[in-house]
């Protein structure tokens, strides 16, 4: 197999030095005819070249009637020809060194089965010749920066993009393009654009792969519905975490029927929600719940401040809007911490009737007095610790000279604090904001999204400070493979055991004697189970027997489990018994493993009984994790105050429990292979340490 | 005392007769200036007696020194002068005969105590003529129907507001001129607006139900931050539900910090949070996240149609946005239903590339053929019975000649389905979204948004449907009263057993023979408890022995709770111990009463352990209330499942908790003089009936 091509083979999709428009149409509006108009608008500096069977002129330039007449393979081949004939003409283009293509056409994969097989045919030309794939049935892409624009997007049609910092890529045309029209409406500036349609070969964690390393942008949206390759998924979003570049993501298909709409919409496979929630967040991805949540973060990034501080500063000239903003932020996890105390009586003293702590009120009085907007800006930025400062105006703004005087006011503010972030809540013309947005200012008409905006812009930064966190912990030396095949409990456990998971203290019993003397040897009381690679739901049949206290319990416990074994398991192959000593106190947690179709083996926890079976109050990451996440996970579940010590309970050991679960994850990624799930239930956390009581592996 | 007037007090503020200006200036900026410029700008039919000590000629209009000058007593007064001349003003003309004063002036309760006393005045003025009084301290009201503005927001001066259907009222100046430029903005017409100032005497409660009955209001929104009176709070609102109208609140201060910052900002009690939210669900209120919200559900609720469903149709041009709107109607708990079989057939042989289950896909097939838009809308209005149908059209309708032809064939399928609501999810110029609305559409550029505001829709067809629900149930003939004092538990059970909450038997036993007899009557496992009224919390000093399982036992734990208590207890007056059966099985639930600052008695209900202590997994209604609310609390809590039968538990009787919850909150409504708490802890649910089996009732 062909390693495949890195980020930088994307460089002739979005800045070629040639192209070549097969299917080429004189008529601007066509699919084949948008892109050379396009070209043309946005003053291509390289060849284009038109290729029509009928040959003649094409939008003023000479059209060529083949591909093999044009006078050298074109850098980017457009492609809007119909299906049957399109891998002839871009295997022939790629092997003459086209590096890139863009295939408009429909009638692939999402048609039919003949369709497929010309898409398997793209995908092998992509892998053996280099030439990076778009689509097929894609609407193209753009490069804002240099007015490139292969597309067919009707979107266009009421203006070109504004250059800027923000690339994007979406699964959807239609919803592609309408994020565009959305970023344009908001005046926020692109850098690219590219939608990936059947995703034959380029996919968009090649576009965010791209976006991590290009110069040009700093902000990387994205629309997903299902990704394939996980492991090069979460590099790129690695990537852009390393480069600090936020990457917000849409990621359809949360509910039941969303998710089977998105599977016949893409023909991918959207994958498990929790899991994709799981991955996000692990990588500190921004997941938006709607599209206006999705441009509200891309727009407050592209102002390329993260405070690595959840602390928000609120000033305002309503009460009531300054209470509003502080529950916003309180919804979104930030802290409204006070002004301090000296900083408190300056402003005081300035302006007896304000409320000074936090939400800051300066009242209307400041209409009759700019200077005080100065002085009281400059004092919250200048003693806050605020990772941002919030600012209520209202509509005064909308008054062009107030509004005027209003930004020379916060100007003469933030001039020492330019890398600070000052969001603005007003009301205000499309004019005026953008001045607001030229001197530096974020600007939000609502101030609830103007919180959970600064809340992203927090998490992101708070991410890029931390990184990936600890790495994966290292395999023991000695930790043993998962065999083919079944697993008995015994076996599990000593697997596990030997990968770092803790396991209980278990001898195998033949006989009632063998039990008896082990259970001596423990100390009593122990439990019994039944020892059969055939039995694994031991509970089931009466194979399990608790809290046994003395030698002659032991024995009647040992002849009544095999008994019941015989009737209820005829077939299955006896070993004996298992001994343990009985675990007391402590808290029944679940640490498991299933292999999730889109991200491999994911690592769950969760609190035992109604905690996990009632409530779903478990918590997941894609393995391998270290430390940090495995204790972020810990206390992410809301049972957590359990193993906390709340309430007057033990506080209990849920360190142990981090290590185990790192340890799981790191076993769980080398045997990705062989394993269907790993449940350790219970595994039961002690003040002292933690063990797994009960394990069971399924092997594929 | 006076009674309190009825809501048509309220008509001579909202259109009087005629209109003084107490303190009118002749700068038309001014407080006492901008009322009877925006009284002129109006064109107010009656006379404006502008009052000024200087007299002469302002604005235009013939000026007079002092009120009493003045022809007549004018119908309504409006206040701009010093807080200390504010009274007699007041007193003077409401004595004369005028029926309304809106008080401008600043330097009351918000400032010093002889502020408070000046307010305190106010108040009984009103009391005593009947004299209706808005403020002090606030920005004044408008009718837009009629054009009337008594008011110095500087927000007129970007525009009038829109004649229309929603009646507002706030509890901020500022943040309810904010929310009037926005509806002003966003096209929404208005009926009246209203800012309570310090609530002397019309508050928040005064005006819904002014609105409730105010045939040109049908929408009424509410930016609230503390109310004082629950009685007329709850009145108005569940007036306004009988007369259909939807209300929608933004109640602030759900954060610690924001509630800290509205009692210093309003003076007045914040209450607490849970308590509103119980509250306003229990009326059918729509409490708003945030300003973005409010306005959605308020333009929303506009159209006047209130669906008794919750399923949703979607139509869309883009696979990616109908993931998204079924993944937001999930979230927003509506159902996707699919498309009946027939119909889905029919809309395949029409379009066979079409998605047709629901979300409908009619792909980009549409732009060809408009008359496709016409069929497939026409056939889910018809035949898809849903309660709305929310369609994604992105950014057709911004090209003037495509935007008008959509609308057309959309017209053509509405045309026989005028009562339907059609919600279209687009990006259109203004002047277009309003031939949309005027076509009777409702346009939302979010299609999350519009998902989530079909929800309040449809969650108020659903409340409007239910009405109040069932009333509660009566206070039983022999209920006792709760006594003034201490009420031990013997006696806390008997109350509530007078009152309809099902009690454990139980009977006190003075000495170990007395037990034993007992213990043989109800039958073995028993229970003891120590008897004493002094002893609250019994379990503490180790007064409680549980599960005693013989004559033995009895006699052993009698012996040892008696003198654990002498000797941990040795004031307290020792009765002997409760006996009572041991109860097995079932589910422990915790029924509670609280004496909410705000609201009175507040009945709580939730698991117990760990569901009430950790997770906090407990909801709230107002008392008192029906079976209905009863039985919706039940099904609200997270741990539900464990009581309805959940992974093969018993299905428990939860109905019969229903019944104790509706109980509890009457004979606590009917006994909130004195209740500060009770505590029923455990309330035992088993498979058939429910028992009390620990009670506590704390009086004040």
């Amino acid at each position: 197999m062909v390693s495949r091509p890195g980020p930088e083979s994307l460089r002739p999709l979005f800045w070629p030095k040639s192209v070549a428009v097969l299917g080429a149409s004189n008529e601007p509006s066509r699919i084949g005819g948008r892109p050379i108009r396009y070209l043309k608008e946005g003053g291509f500096p390289g060849p284009i070249w038109p290729v029509n069977t009928k040959g003649g002129t094409i939008q003023g330039l000479p059209a060529f009637k083949t591909i093999d007449e044009l006078p050298e393979a074109p850098e980017c081949l457009i492609v809007a020809v119909p299906a049957a004939v399109v891998c002839d003409a871009v295997e022939s283009a790629a092997k003459r060194g086209t590096k890139a293509a863009v295939v408009f056409s429909a009638g692939f994969a999402e048609a039919d089965e003949q369709g497929k097989k010309w898409q398997d045919r793209l995908v092998r030309i992509a892998a053996e010749t280099g030439c990076r794939i778009v689509g097929p049935n894609c609407l193209g892409l753009f490069n804002a920066r240099h007015g490139y624009a292969p597309t067919f997007t009707a979107s266009l049609d009421h203006g070109h993009p504004k250059p800027g910092v923000v690339g994007m890529v979406s699964q959807s045309g239609a919803y592609g393009s309408h994020l565009f029209v959305l970023t344009r409406d908001r005046n926020i500036g692109m850098s690219c654009w590219l939608t990936t349609g059947n995703d034959c070969d380029v996919d968009v964690s090649d576009t965010i792969a791209y976006f991590a390393q290009d110069p040009d942008t700093r902000v990387i949206a994205a629309y997903v519905e299902g990704v394939k390759d996980r492991d090069r998924f979460m590099s790129a979003l690695e990537a852009a975490r390393r480069a600090k570049k936020p990457v917000v993501m849409m990621k359809v298909g949360s509910s039941a029927v969303g998710a089977a709409a998105a599977m016949s919409h893409t023909a991918s496979l959207a994958g498990s929600d929790v899991v994709y929630d799981a991955a996000l967040k692990q990588l500190g991805v921004h997941r938006a719940e709607t599209t206006e949540e999705m441009l509200d973060v891309v727009y407050a990034a592209t102002r390329g401040i993260f405070p690595d501080s959840n602390r928000l500063g609120i000033v305002t000239i309503s009460g009531g809007a300054g209470v509003l903003m502080a529950d916003a932020a309180e919804r979104h996890g930030l802290d409204v911490a006070p002004m301090p105390e000296a900083a408190q009586a300056r402003l005081k003293a300035i302006l007896p009737f304000a409320a000074v702590r936090n939400p800051v009120d300066t009242t209307a009085q400041f209409f009759n007095d700019m200077s005080l907007v100065t002085e009281f800006t400059r004092t919250i930025l200048a003693e806050g610790g605020y990772g941002a400062i919030a600012a209520f105006v209202t509509a005064i703004p909308r008054n062009r000279e107030t509004g005027g005087r209003l930004k020379d006011a916060l100007m003469k503010a933030t001039a020492d604090y330019r890398d600070r972030l000052l969001i603005l809540c007003m009301l205000a013309s499309p004019e005026m904001t953008k001045e607001y947005e030229e001197a530096g200012y974020l600007c939000f008409e609502d101030p609830s999204r103007a919180v959970a905006a600064y809340a992203a812009l927090s998490r992101f930064g708070r991410s890029f400070a931390k990184g990936a966190g600890s790495p994966p912990p290292a395999l023991p030396a000695d930790a043993r493979p998962v065999p083919w095949g079944v697993v008995d409990e015994s076996e599990a456990k000593a697997l596990l055991d030997s990968a770092g998971v803790p396991v209980a203290a278990e001898r195998l019993a033949k006989t009632a004697d063998d039990a008896v003397r082990m259970a001596g040897g423990f100390g009593y009381p122990v439990v019994l189970k039944i020892a059969s690679a055939d039995i694994q739901h031991k509970t089931e049949i009466g194979g399990v027997k608790l809290n046994l206290a003395d030698a002659e319990a032991v024995r009647a416990a040992f002849a009544e489990i095999i008994d019941r074994a015989k009737k209820e398991r005829p077939q299955a192959i006896l070993d004996g018994c298992l001994v343990a000593p009985m675990i007391k106190g402590g808290v029944e947690t679940i640490l498991g493993v299933i292999d999730d179709a889109s991200f491999g083996p994911v690592v769950m926890f969760g609190l035992g009984g109604i905690f996990a079976e009632v409530l779903k109050d478990v918590t997941f990451r894609v393995a391998p994790f270290g430390i940090d996440e495995a204790r972020a996970m810990i206390r992410e579940v809301k049972g957590f105050p359990l193993l906390d010590g709340a309430r007057g309970r033990p506080k209990l050991d849920h360190e142990a429990v981090a290590k185990a679960l790192a340890a799981l994850s790191v076993y769980a990624a080398a045997n990705a292979s062989k394993i269907r799930s790993i449940d350790v239930n219970p595994f039961i956390v002690l003040e002292k340490g933690a063990v797994a009581v009960d394990a069971l592996i399924e092997t594929k």
